[in-house]
């Protein structure tokens, strides 16, 4: 049976995305097919305004469709702690907590020898011209739990050491709800060792 | 924190598709973002591309990119089998056999109280006025083996008794690869009914 090029070229954009295979994706390009004409044009125009919209902004990193992000541009948040994430999205899932009132810094990523990202892909000296004004006290660093992380979070201290006193690291342990039995011996070790005196 | 609206926008016209739920949505919008320019052009391209080159071939209903399909206007196909199907999809299952080379048929779904589909929107009277032509020996159906699958199946079987000597229907029995501990009692009952001689 002819290949029918149109369905290939759709499945070949789908299965670009993440956590998209073959076989969603062919899913996904057949299901256009029986969309209306209306909501395929709403779909590119969603695709299209989202790249001339939303871009990073100028200060902490944060996807923003304004000039500076309303956290940045918020005076009644915290001025003087920042948390340290890998990536925009991070700051969402913090904000998510409705519970920290301080500012953001998003470096853009992790040290990755293998994805070859270096510190120098990283927005470090952006942090480091915000430490300098003097008015943070505290930097919480957030990268993931993860061994790229965590090299991130050691090198950051490092660098960081000179410019800020007090620089802290999200507690590892025992996850809400999660129960012994499936909690990976690492996770309990780092439980056991940052115990708190109830 | 504000709400990035082309970033929902873009997030409700991911959750529209079939299997993507709205945590899927929200990261399959957010890697959009880091998408190139050229790859959400392309994207959209092929997207209203797929609406404009692929239409329903006026004689079986396959999808096709030409006037009629390339199994309709194939003569060296066997012109006297025809395969009714519910969907345009399940002319590609039956084609990626690459053993069967009769012809097909489109109903464009199933009889569903429920779904609110009715005989009267199925493609039927198309199948009766190719069936009136004489050319065809046998009606194979191929509906899905659901409760709607069956009741489509034995409602044509009534209909087009009085146009064709020979209608079949798909057997049931065990999936290749299956154990039987696996499978249903069901299937394992009409897998004995089914029996073959050897």
């Amino acid at each position: 049976m002819k290949e029918l090029k149109s369905l290939t070229r759709l499945e070949e954009s789908f299965n670009k995305l993440p956590s998209i295979g073959k076989r969603t994706a062919e899913r996904l390009a057949y299901s256009v097919l029986d969309m209306s004409e209306e909501d395929v044009e709403e779909f590119c125009d969603s695709l299209k305004s989202i790249k001339t919209q939303i871009h990073r902004c100028p200060i902490c990193g944060a996807y923003t469709e304004s000039d500076v992000c309303d956290i940045c541009s918020n005076p009644s948040r915290d001025q003087h702690t920042l948390l340290v994430v890998s990536y925009p999205k991070d700051v969402i899932s913090f904000e998510n907590m409705e519970s920290y009132n301080g500012l953001y810094h998003v470096l853009g990523g992790i040290i990755s020898v293998q994805n070859g990202k270096s510190i120098d892909d990283l927005n470090i000296g952006g942090l480091i011209e915000r430490l300098k004004t003097g008015t943070i006290n505290e930097v919480i660093i957030a990268t993931n739990p993860t061994i790229e992380g965590e090299t991130t979070a050691i090198y950051l201290s490092k660098v960081l050491k000179d410019y800020v006193a007090n620089i802290t690291r999200l507690a590892y342990g025992l996850q809400m709800g999660a129960t012994l039995d499936y909690t990976d011996s690492l996770t309990l070790a780092k439980a056991i060792e940052g115990r708190r005196k109830l």
